[in-house]
């Protein structure tokens, strides 16, 4: 009986590319039990070796070789992250080389350069479009001139996250409006929201599931009654159906997955930061 | 005189793990001008088709091999992108023969399997944290029992966005205070915070950008005056000695790093999401 197999995600940054790409590739071996950890800012010979140390005793003590997913840059810290004796993978080595010869340039290794001008302008777009999110959630402002788009749903159709998401991700000015009982019982879309039809996308969600996100929320309102669920999400989308919305199911799909089927659908590219 | 390179990020999911990966990459090539695009969801035959297609026009159009980032799985779709003639660099093929042999058996080809129960406790944990950062920015709900972090700091030194991140990918609760005019006055932590001394992390910023970020958000305003933002930093970082807090300086870092470096210092493990 083996306890689960110690992966750590090394970085002399944040570490998010090192998690990010392990776990795609943990996800590819679903029979195994992963124990991660991540361990982020490795910049320094003292850190690598206490990172070093840290690994060795997790292997030494569960009796398993642990993997380390590595994209600290500097390879003398990373020679000394292998000395822990664990399988390393680093994440750029592989594609360095190729892009070496493509590019026909040396690679210059990234150093903690300010960039300071670059840098601002993206926080700025981050945290500008994060205000707007925040400004434009849940019908409080209904001006939308100004926005990318205009998330359309019952409440608690997961409109919010996605539209912070797309903020502080991609930059982009997303509004949500939620649709009320007299919208619903109107059958028909919202007079502020038909001038800017070509900005809408719909979410729509199974009412079992609306039920329990509600039922957390509010326990034993009528809100949260599968009832008013199953006949909030039908109306919506034979609403959406009538006014021919791009419509996506919220039920079993993960931010970034509704993030980013958004903006394929509208044709919204940005770049990731 | 050549134009910038064609970069294109291609998954059959939602693309983050090869543009996050991308970027990272392609930032060890300072001296280059590259032009980066995203095609995500390539999971059939047909749209791996008008992918390769897309990227060879580029190519043929640009006069320069086309470089692709590529993290789709199914090796018959990647063989038909890769008859674009670009550079491929897959991003999954060099892990996974060192882990099928450390890990003693092949990987089985992730497949876009519901997961329901993980994947809805999942989605609950960002997205109650959310509601959590959303509820209690700003100072709005200052009842801090459940929260992981509170982030304190003067008005627009990047705490609410922190505050978003942390929550949508580590399920975080942070809550985030703003030092008022009073509490600099009476130089002192405010008594509200003092109970929660250990989960309190300071945010401060350069008076100058931080008079840049007012102005463009209040023109003209007292509260964007340079003097005035001279002293609310000065006052601010002198009360964070006092009190012994953990600080960074929001500055020149962007919000992965602030939202790490305050995971770290705290001590609070998270998966990312």
């Amino acid at each position: 009986m083996s306890g689960p197999r110690p992966v750590f995600f090394i970085s002399d940054g944040t570490g998010i590319t090192a998690e990010t790409i392990g776990h795609a590739l943990l996800t590819q071996f679903e029979g195994v039990n992963f124990e991660t950890q991540r361990i982020a800012f490795v910049d320094t010979y003292d850190k690598a070796q206490l990172a070093s140390e840290r690994i060795r005793q997790r292997g030494a003590h569960c009796g398993l070789r642990p993997i380390v997913v590595n994209t600290v840059v500097d390879g003398t810290l990373t020679d000394i992250i292998a000395e822990s004796g664990a399988l390393m993978l680093d994440v750029f080595r592989p594609f360095i080389s190729p892009l070496e010869s493509e590019l026909a340039e040396p690679r210059q290794p990234r150093v903690n350069k300010a960039h300071a001008m670059v840098d601002y302008k993206a926080y700025e777009a981050r945290i500008n479009a994060t205000n707007y999110a925040l400004t434009h959630d849940d019908g409080m402002d209904v001006r939308y001139d100004d926005a990318d788009l205009i998330l359309v749903g019952v409440s608690r159709s997961g409109k919010t996250p996605t539209c912070l998401y797309l903020a502080l991700h991609f930059g982009v000015r997303a509004a949500n409006y939620p649709l009320t009982e007299e919208d619903l019982e109107n059958r028909e879309l919202p007079k502020r929201l038909r001038p800017f039809r070509k900005k809408l996308f719909a979410l729509t969600i199974d009412p079992e599931r609306l039920r329990q996100v509600r039922e957390a929320r509010r326990p034993g309102s009528r809100y949260a009654n599968l009832e008013q669920c199953k006949s909030e999400v039908s109306i919506a989308e034979a609403l959406y159906r009538q006014e021919n919305l791009p419509v996506l199911s919220t039920t079993h799909t993960s931010i970034e997955e509704i993030a980013s089927k958004v903006m394929s659908t509208l044709g919204i590219e940005r770049q990731l930061y």
